[in-house]
């Protein structure tokens, strides 16, 4: 336990108004936003400063204080809610919130981890520009949580994830010391590449406090269509065909999820009755690119109907389907995800594979696989059956997953994707990796976080 | 040194074809290509599989043997030539030159680390694909290499630089471990990006033996002009106007260097007596996107003159003329070299600093800067006064780089764009970078190269 001697040094840091000890005003750093989660800590520290920050880990490492940070705190593997042990001292980055700078000419932005993803997509549009990281928490994600999970979303497809939008970073080590990498170059080989060993590694290795991030050109058109097709691999087919460096979504909704959005999210389906749908959108394509590709896949038999957005309101529509999805599961009971990544071409055997042996596992079950198509990166979550009790379908989320995730690694995919391993999925990577790489793992995590003080236990596997 | 009992054990390793003892047959593996470096070997090892690279590591590894990793030996900057010390024993990946599998599907290719860069393009060609990390040395230069110093070349600015273009790697450490990273996925978020603390570190912290690259639709038209332009403010206000997710390429040539490929390299310029031109290529633009930016670009005082190639013949022609100019150079005397990055608003600012600087420093020498000015990479070179020594002028090496170092560094610019540090820049690099960055690269290469056998003295500058 951290004893009250310390955690008066640590409150005196940040100073009265960055740090919270009153259990009341704690909920939201202690509670995971679905309620998966629940932990306890004696302290949430909001430093305003780097230097503030790197305090902060000097004195954790002085006295073996174990600190999570936190951002957001929207992910979706735990990995920023401190334990039920109560020992871990949350720090949120959530008063480091500004926009340092835009630079337009350079297509570059610098901001503090704790600016919401939102207010990074505003700043550039503002200067007419585009950075492209797109979610359904974006309103709430910082773009230091963005970075420690390298976040995916939307339009990965066109523009990469998180790791691809980084240019730079400015990193507090569990050490305290501050290694400033706040780069705004598109070609650098001065050294090794230490940016990307803090991308991803989910709060682990370092605590990222400020990055420079690339922005791309503010597209002028969009062309948007919902369509509607028979099955996987015609719509694998089509992806093939609609497939250009303009194509900058290509999203899969299945049959289950248009029913349940207009069922219980207020939506309408404006194509109903069909296997499956590819949502599509270009940004700055050619006039009639779109209409002409599809004009093609009715002839090859791959688009079975289309609606073309006509206007701004009714592409925010059809996105608006999209983005109800995952919500619309809450009102069918409990849901069993799996984040899971396979080569493209195969996404077709993955989901007949894995519904096989979902349906087999578990009679009822309603597999509702969607998402980014174009990337291989499948949301196969599983909703319960329907007269099943929800709480006793949850208690089978291990034995669901032990189902699925042979067949991922079977099809050499990934079985977390976009949203990281955190406390999730930790025993999982144990039996996905091979001991070399797990060995290589966990020295990088000795080499820069020795004493095992930033987020303990979350990403590398017990041994 | 390394003794007669080593040298058995690590020839029986790879077999009498895999091993050179014979000095005559050395020559190219331990000459730098233009004679600047020449070291000296006791073995040259040319494994033909993982398992022998392993094999020779575990031997280097119980021996304290030092390793060179080498690959097509086309580098610029030191790092794959042995030292002239006698004790580096070399690792040529040449007879590992497979392509191992095309998936067109999903847009990837396998290949062995010592498959050459040419090779690669033509494997991708052969199934209607691009791979499309393009350099001068292609045909020589090997895929191992290129990751290893993160190779960029003339298509970044649509395309990244090698270590965008990976997807996957397997590397043999520096005590015989093979980790196999060779994954294809467009999205993993499994634990710690390993593959890229490889990518660039120029052979010092592990053997790359195997990667997946990514692939890209293979374009189906080229658009291509020489543009001239009177200032580099004109010339960055043009490509502010050209910029599109179709600009594949936009490069900078200066009026002396199209003077020197005239003179010396039988080429003609379309466009002559003119201060400066950018060489720029569309792929799949829409039909007249260049020609309509040429005409905005002229209304606004930007362009003078411009030529669009009409055929593919006369695209080569252009293109030639970009790739004689760092060979012209070689007829005009010494030529010192600065690969340099900057933030692209700042070229011009850069380079009328720069000038200035060297030719206070040195009253005639002739200022030749050129390059990759969509990625802010710009090769400073500096051909010598006319009747100057050849020799005495290379001699100062050093103080010109000590003069130009310090405008890239106070414009937040990078001493090394896109070659590497290797041996020539290590003392450089410990000028432009934190103690805390130093001591982070030390910590890495002590984690993965604990006895100092691989590429020593390479990258990291002595404490």
């Amino acid at each position: 336990m951290v004893s009250a001697e310390t955690i008066v040094k640590f409150v005196a840091i940040v100073g009265p108004q960055g740090a919270i000890t009153d259990p009341n005003d704690m909920t939201p750093y202690v509670t995971e936003w679905r309620d998966k989660w629940i932990g306890k800590t004696p302290l949430v520290l909001r430093p305003s400063s780097t230097q503030q920050v790197s305090d902060i880990m000097k004195l954790a490492f002085a006295t073996d204080t174990k600190i999570i940070p936190q951002s957001g705190h929207t992910g979706l593997v735990g990995g920023g809610t401190p334990s039920s042990t109560g020992d871990e001292i949350v720090l949120s980055l959530n008063r480091m919130n500004k926009i340092v700078s835009v630079d337009a000419d350079n297509n570059a932005i610098t901001v503090e981890a704790g600016a919401t993803l939102k207010s990074v997509q505003d700043a550039a549009r503002d200067v007419q520009r585009l950075f492209p990281l797109s979610l359904a928490s974006e309103g709430s994600a910082r773009i230091g949580g963005n970075l420690a999970t390298n976040a995916g979303g939307l339009n990965v497809l066109a523009y990469g994830n998180m790791r691809d939008l980084c240019l730079g970073l400015e990193v507090v080590l569990a050490d305290g010391r501050i290694w400033n990498g706040l780069r705004a170059l598109r070609k650098d080989n001065t050294g090794y590449d230490l940016k990307n060993i803090f991308v991803g590694s989910e709060g682990t290795l370092g605590i990222i406090t400020r990055a420079v991030l690339k922005l791309f050109p503010l597209p002028q058109r969009y062309d948007t269509a919902l369509i509607a097709v028979n099955s996987l691999e015609a719509a694998l087919a089509l992806f093939g065909l609609l497939k250009s460096s303009q194509l900058t979504s290509c999203e899969l909704l299945p049959r289950i999820g248009m029913d349940f959005v207009t069922r219980h999210m207020g939506k309408s389906n404006p194509l109903p009755d069909h296997n499956w749908y590819l949502l599509v959108e270009y940004s700055d394509a050619a006039s009639q690119y779109l209409q002409n590709v599809l004009e093609r896949g009715t002839e090859f038999g791959l688009v079975i109907d289309a609606v073309i957005a006509s206007s701004e309101t009714q592409r925010q529509e059809l996105w608006a389907i999209r983005e109800a999805l995952s919500e619309s599961q809450k009102f069918e009971g409990g849901s069993i995800k799996h984040d899971i990544a396979i080569p493209v071409s195969q996404v077709p055997q993955f989901i007949a594979e894995a519904t096989d042996a979902v349906v087999k596992f578990m009679p009822g079950a309603r597999v509702m696989p969607f998402g980014h198509l174009g990337d291989g990166n499948i949301h196969f979550n599983v909703s319960q059956p329907i007269d099943m009790d929800k709480a006793s379908y949850l208690s089978r989320w291990r034995d669901m997953n032990a189902v699925v995730y042979p067949i991922v690694s079977a099809l050499n995919g990934a079985i977390s994707a976009e949203h990281g391993i955190g406390i999730l999925k930790t025993e999982d990577l144990r039996k996905v990796k091979s001991d070399v790489e797990l060995e290589l793992m966990r020295s990088l995590k000795q080499m820069l976080d020795p004493k095992n003080i930033l987020s303990p236990g979350r990403v590398l596997p017990k041994i």
